[in-house]
């Protein structure tokens, strides 16, 4: 199986030890504590999860700037974007050695993890706009990535941490939510060889579906993970339960015994482009994935990337050697009525926009709502009662 | 975390490094090979996962004697029942000092798992005949866990296993299907204490469900694990795929966040009623179990075996000491129309028969097929909607 990134064996920060755990989570209770954002929690879970491996805790100010510059850390090893606790004060964990991390997504607040305080510093305006400017390419407090990333305070409280759980995610996507130690795990049980990631926050519709198997056939992969994102819903998406429930049909109808395993991970999105591509690539290839399926304007919004940034980044600017897996490249595919099925549209360039089944998303909501079903060349029936389905209780 | 049976970590059979893997499927090709029977592939199947921890094999005739007569191996370890790899014939791996066993029960009989061969024994009819005593409490052939024991040949084959994968279970219930390995670490990521396991083949309608809340309640679990027996199906059963959704829309709607996990494991029934509930606990504490509820006639078949037979083994048969996992003992439970609430019977000794909304199988079956709910005493209308759904198809 591919090796995880930096080490042998994945190392994750969640602590398995049951003495060990209940020892830890008896003394949190008595640690100088802090909530930390929503962000610093996403990261605290993927290292527990063992995604963010080799990392140990969050980064101090020169770690995060080498990150943010060029992909490297202080010591040299690689990684994609900066990974950091940003707190508005640090005054409440003021000289203390080791603090406990609270979680602002869950009710009360509970403790996250342990960190043993390495360092605590301040960000300066200049190093907070390099950082954006190099991560998300833009400074521009439009975007919903450089204004979440802003909103948290310019206190860096960096260190190792030990995680104590995964917050709501392993408790409200509890069929979905896996961590990488478990994908790797299910990997080998499964006997695959070459996995191929999908990720996605959406129903996959017929595009998407022949997308997989397109990339599955052409690098020969015996395996597919599809890996949802699992972070708060923007309202009018499809709620997870949903979305689950209409990816698991569509595996169970269109996908081979044994070649997909329907799985998320528990992050806020950053819409950094081709910078989040990178960190997507990262913690696939942590998970156990050798490929990874990157489209157009991968992880961007609005039209702050070129649409095929997130591609040409892995040449242009990741260190060569840096990852093992490799990814594959695709452009957005379609129902030609020409060929009478799914192509990339890159690989039909005599085709007008006419030529292909397009619908927009508020079209298709439309007509979902109405109980109608999309047609096949755009939804599999299956999939689509699903949707309908659940338009039908709004 | 309770501990595994007989070491401090699971030690299980299937071999999870990629290179060793690797080496061992192409060994295992060029290696004298026997189709096992069912029985031994199921096995197999729970050796490679963990279940029968610290077992390393199939048992030579005096281990298996020992677990029938008094659940005790050669070397004094604890073992409910035999468990051997019988054949017809042992001609086609004379003398081999390693073997590969092909899986009975897919397509092209693929290589299992693969054996040192320590002994290969004949069994005696009288032994055979003791075997059946002891672990069916019959040797009557009309008794379905006999026949398929006696169907198998005399010819034991024993030693060390290796297994390569978990035959048809991972790849045809790739949602349910669960190692002991994976349920341990899902318990210790979710952070539950105190486990209550739940045997089934069937979906689960209203009595099975309180029957659930009532053990977690009175034992203060904050776990349930929902644990299938994934195996072949009877003519007329409901299919997998339709029991996971039946149960799984259960445990979304009427179980909190987080208290409640739907997994399989793979193995074929034994119908043994009071030794098979021992081994049903025997592998829950494996998988990380704290307590395991066995109800009237556990894994019973006929008449063969008194109601509560099941329950008393553990005092009157099991040695001392032999296991941490607790058994919550159990009473068919059903709907008051007295009380307006679900029961055990037992617990309702002024309760005549008519008192309870009682349905048979075939009923109920008959309901369904006629698009008709049964009454909400005794289904959910969400499970009814999902298991009427499925009988409109047929």
């Amino acid at each position: 199986m591919i090796k995880p990134i930096g080490s042998d064996e994945l190392q994750p920060r969640f602590i398995y030890d049951d003495a060990e755990h209940d020892k830890l989570s008896k003394e949190a209770e008595g640690l100088p504590s802090v909530v930390i954002s929503s962000q610093a929690a996403g990261n605290a879970v993927m290292m527990g999860g063992g995604y963010f491996n080799p990392l140990k805790g969050f980064m101090n100010v020169a770690d995060a700037m080498g990150a943010a510059e060029k992909m490297t850390l202080t010591d040299g090893s690689f990684f994609p974007v900066p990974v950091m606790c940003l707190l508005e004060s640090a005054d409440a964990i003021a000289d203390a050695k080791r603090i406990a991390l609270r979680d602002p997504n869950v009710d009360g607040n509970p403790v996250l993890a342990i960190m043993d305080v390495e360092a605590i510093e301040q960000v300066s305006d200049a190093q907070m706009k390099t950082m954006t400017d190099k991560v998300y390419r833009t400074d521009d407090s439009e975007h919903p990535g450089v204004a979440a990333f802003n909103s948290q305070g310019q206190t860096a409280v960096s260190g190792p941490i030990q995680v104590l759980n995964f917050s709501y995610f392993q408790t409200e996507f509890p069929d979905t939510f896996r961590t990488a130690v478990e994908i790797r795990n299910e990997i080998a049980e499964r006997g695959w060889k070459k996995i191929v990631a999908f990720q996605t926050r959406n129903p996959m519709h017929l595009a998407h579906e022949e997308l997989c198997h397109m990339a599955m056939e052409r690098l020969g992969c015996d395996g597919l993970v599809i890996h949802m994102l699992l972070g708060k819903l923007k309202p009018g998406d499809i709620p997870a339960p949903v979305r689950d429930a209409a990816i698991r049909k569509m595996v169970e109808v269109y996908f081979p015994p044994n070649s997909a395993m329907v799985t998320g991970y528990g992050f806020d999105m950053l819409y950094a482009g081709p910078r989040e591509a990178v960190l997507h690539a990262y913690f696939r290839q942590n998970m156990g994935a050798t490929h990874f399926i990157i489209g157009r304007d991968h992880a961007g919004v609005g039209d702050y990337y070129g649409a095929f940034d997130a591609q040409t980044i892995f040449e242009d600017e990741v260190p060569a050697g840096a990852m093992d897996i490799e990814i594959f490249k695709a452009d957005h595919t379609a129902w030609s009525k020409k060929l009478n099925k799914v192509v990339m549209m890159c690989e039909a360039p005599d085709h007008e926009k006419d030529d292909f089944v397009l619908l927009s998303g508020t079209k298709v909501r439309e007509m979902l709502g109405n109980g109608e079903a999309p047609p096949k060349e755009f939804s599999r029936p299956e999939v689509a009662k699903i949707l309908i389905d659940y338009y039908q209780t709004l």
